[in-house]
């Protein structure tokens, strides 16, 4: 039985994750009892007729449902909008092309009549990648979701290419088939595609081990109004910059991709996440920095700080015999309040696992850390796709909560946790709300790691105001990354929430460089306009 | 004491690698004895003057023997046209900035007046990327020595900021000193630099472990026309496109890059590298690629075709202990003829560099590789640096030799191997040469690897005919390398030698896109305008 898509809100119907009474308790201490409830599924917005679309020779969806399940990603305020109704803008239309000349075609026609096209993958962006947003210009939404499946397969060389629309767990499905991985797994990987992946510069929860998707990508193609750019599989290359590179992070602003060929590797047979508990927020940082300098081959290292361990403790571990443990750790040394839950995990055969896990276990210690065992890495693993339900729940009851992420050399990290963090809980003290915020280190890198923030405030009595106070966060965290010289995003993408700041991290000259590419590409400025180049602040649209 | 720059060949004053007579009986057996010698120092071109140059507020030399040493790079065409006087042009003058801003100021004032402009780092590109042609345009070299150091260290995130124009010895003396090193060591390292290695996408023989420069680059700074690009040392980002990747490959076309930030490790305490032998190239590629995709983390992997096995013998090892005993066992194996040499080495603290060729040898024994020791090995890294100046000595004699590189996917090694070597070897039958042709791969990656050929022909009686021969073996070659979709470079990059081919690897809207850069960073278009974007074949030039 396929599973239907939830419009406005995150993934399936029907599934979920409901919040413990420890996480609300936490929550109820930390910013107040919730005020506002919100509806629980999309509201039906106002009608808004579709705007004739140029004819294409192949069907173009003008279904309400189907527009309005096109209209917004998923952040945050996207969701408070489309489950108020206060969606401003929606699509004309719908296509689905199911191959590379008819995106070709599409393009051609809209760029002939000056229709806007939105490139969809799984539109599971959370910083506006995909958002329609009022314009007099009409507006087609490309769901590429009939460009997907294995197109070939190159065995020896361990390079698949698949059509951009293909989700993660066809992709996984297909590769298993034959034995093989792409280890790329997102948490957004049940819903996100392939084309979203490149294009995004998307970063699975593996990553230390098998890499970021431009580290996967061999060769691509990209349709563009201005014509079609085939880069083919290489395992390196010196002629010339590395296209690629332009290709992934355009967010459709460049081109629609339509397929990838992409590094592949024999699955493993195991894979094992186990936890530890660290003192503090250093020697835990100390920890991880040693593990991936002193290159013991992990593919999973995530450090929490001390609120979003107690959380995850609350929210993952609640049922769990891992989750006595660790309070009776806590009661039993005073200094429990600091300590950090430290994940680490690996791939391979079960000895190579084995052997691994011992290595890190052993570093872990040496840093005073206490092992936990795989019971709560086991919960991880369980639950890793489901953690964005939760934000469902929590919206239903008045919980507000988004996140954000960046990354930065390591001897920036401590530094930029605290100022970001810091940021984001006094955003709101103007208007007397509290802001918690939850932080984890993880995707560490040889120079540098990832910091990924979590933030929870109460809902206000409209959707207007609500997204207002998210807006005031994500201001005063991007205003604060930009400072710190770290970078808008690891793994979210610029979109349309992080454009205004995209030239503080590149540069007026930079920024220009991209602009004129996307001129070239496409003369007619039709693609995805609002992404990246925009130097207008949209966060409350 | 300082080392002198030859000029008209490669390296230092007073260092040479003179062919072994095994080496000459083979090259006499396979292209015939050879007919003209050429000097053996640069011949006096015929006298150019010196145009006039804008003013600059720092010294600019047009000192007669600066100038010739500064118009072409390493390309057998450049050392032949050296060698016999026959340079085409001579840059106008040679400016040494020795700051950012100084560039900047040079680089204003020549597009003001409309001089051309070409970033010089160690001048070793074998691809045509430094050469001075014949132009209306006045026409200047910016050399980068005075650029050079250690700007800054953040031992932290394993991370040095570097001048472009360090050379590989002074980047790695200061390294060495905080106990850390790049790791990267192209064949051209003491003479090559920072910058260079940037802007043609360079790859060290280490490339294994270490990985190519781009895998290094943190962040950088560009210096254009029209602006400044600085893109600051991030470990990763979903930022937008990554503009690293537009400036690296771009091979002084877009702007003059003024320094690196690199991602820098602990120095190994030691590192070996072993030889053996595989009964066949197939067996051999198998070897090579279990060991690569298995996971072994060797540094070096590199086999030999049957022919270079042969040469290799004859020069690397004609004096060792080793070299009889390869001998030996070829004489004891029939199938001694088609055998292929496998070096292989590793990395690390003494314990770990025996475990992990331990490793290796069981995978090559496993395709039934005799194992020779670590006496061929230690030649190699004894001579790795040295081997260019063997080329010297064998232009003295009247034997042209050159290389040239490229990379596929897995699949298409051997095939793409055949086929070049095939093109090569048959490219002078018309005028009743012949071509001897050795190849190896190296720098295996999961996905492919890289084919390095060398090959040799008897010099003409002039220096348009000896060149004219070059050029018809590499047209030859990069033909066949275009039609079989591998990449017209692996680390030698585009410059101006496989300009006209470079639309084939990336379509004319690939092309179009660096062109369209070069138009925004450089709008006059004075910088190093024959390399890269340049369709005309000017390889005789």
């Amino acid at each position: 039985m396929e599973r239907r898509r939830r419009v406005g809100g995150w993934g399936f119907e029907g599934e979920s994750f409901p919040p413990s009474a420890e996480l609300l308790a936490w929550l109820e201490e930390r910013v107040g009892p919730p005020e506002h409830s919100l509806p629980s599924a999309a509201a039906p917005p106002p009608a808004i007729p579709p705007r004739p679309l140029p004819g294409l020779p192949f069907p173009v969806s003008v279904d309400p449902l189907d527009r309005l399940a096109h209209a917004r990603g998923q952040a945050l305020p996207d969701l408070v909008r489309l489950r108020t109704g206060r969606v401003p803008a929606l699509p004309d239309g719908v296509a689905r092309p199911d191959s590379a000349d008819q995106v070709e075609v599409a393009l051609a026609a809209c760029s002939r009549e000056g229709v806007r096209v939105v490139p969809w993958g799984g539109g599971t962006s959370v910083t506006g990648g995909v958002n329609q947003l009022p314009s007099d210009r009409p507006s087609l939404v490309l769901d590429l979701e009939r460009l997907a499946g294995l197109a070939a397969l190159d065995r020896h060389s361990g390079l698949a290419t698949f059509g951009a629309g293909t989700a993660g767990p066809a992709l996984e499905a297909a590769l298993t088939a034959a034995g093989l991985t792409l280890g790329h797994f997102p948490q957004s990987f049940e819903l996100s595609t392939v084309g979203g992946w490149v294009v995004t510069r998307s970063s699975g929860q593996e990553s230390l081990g098998y890499g970021r998707i431009e580290d996967m990508v061999a060769g691509l193609e990209l349709v563009a109004p201005a014509g079609r750019l085939r880069l083919q599989a290489l395992p390196a290359s010196a002629a010339g910059p590395d296209l690629r590179h332009l290709v992934m992070g355009s967010e459709g602003r460049l081109g629609v991709v339509t397929s990838a060929t992409l590094r592949v590797r024999p699955r493993p047979a195991s894979t094992a996440v186990e936890a530890a508990l660290v003192a503090d927020l250093g020697r835990g940082l100390d920890a991880v920095h040693e593990l991936v300098t002193g290159g013991v081959p992990l593919t999973v290292v995530r450090l929490s700080d001390p609120a979003e361990t107690r959380v995850a403790m609350a929210v993952g571990l609640a049922s769990s015999r891992a989750a006595g443990l660790v309070r009776a750790w806590l009661r039993l040394r005073r200094q429990g309040e600091g300590s950090c839950l430290l994940l680490y995990g690996t791939s391979g055969d079960p000895e190579t696992v084995r052997t691994v896990l011992g290595c890190a276990r052993s570093v872990i210690r040496r840093h005073r850390g206490t092992i936990l065992g795989r019971n709560p890495g086991r919960h991880w693993q369980r639950d890793r796709f489901r953690h964005p339900y939760l934000r469902e729940g929590l919206l239903d009851l008045g919980f507000a909560t988004d996140t954000l992420e960046t990354a930065t050399p390591w001897s920036a990290v401590a530094g930029t946790r605290e100022r970001v963090a810091e940021a984001i809980a006094s955003a709101l003290d103007g208007e007397g709300e509290r802001v918690a915020v939850l932080c984890h280190v993880s995707h560490p890198y040889r120079d540098g790691a990832s910091l990924y923030f979590t933030f929870f405030f109460r809902t206000a009595g409209d959707a207007d105001r609500t997204v207002a106070r998210w807006a005031t966060c994500k201001r005063a965290a991007t205003r604060t990354v930009a400072a710190a010289g770290a970078t808008l995003s690891h793994h979210h993408g610029v979109g349309s929430h992080h454009a205004p700041w995209y030239e503080a991290e590149v540069g007026p000259l930079g920024r220009e460089i991209v602009a004129t590419a996307a001129r070239l590409l496409d003369p007619g400025g039709i693609l995805n306009p609002h992404v990246l180049l925009g130097p207008v602040d949209r966060l409350e649209e």
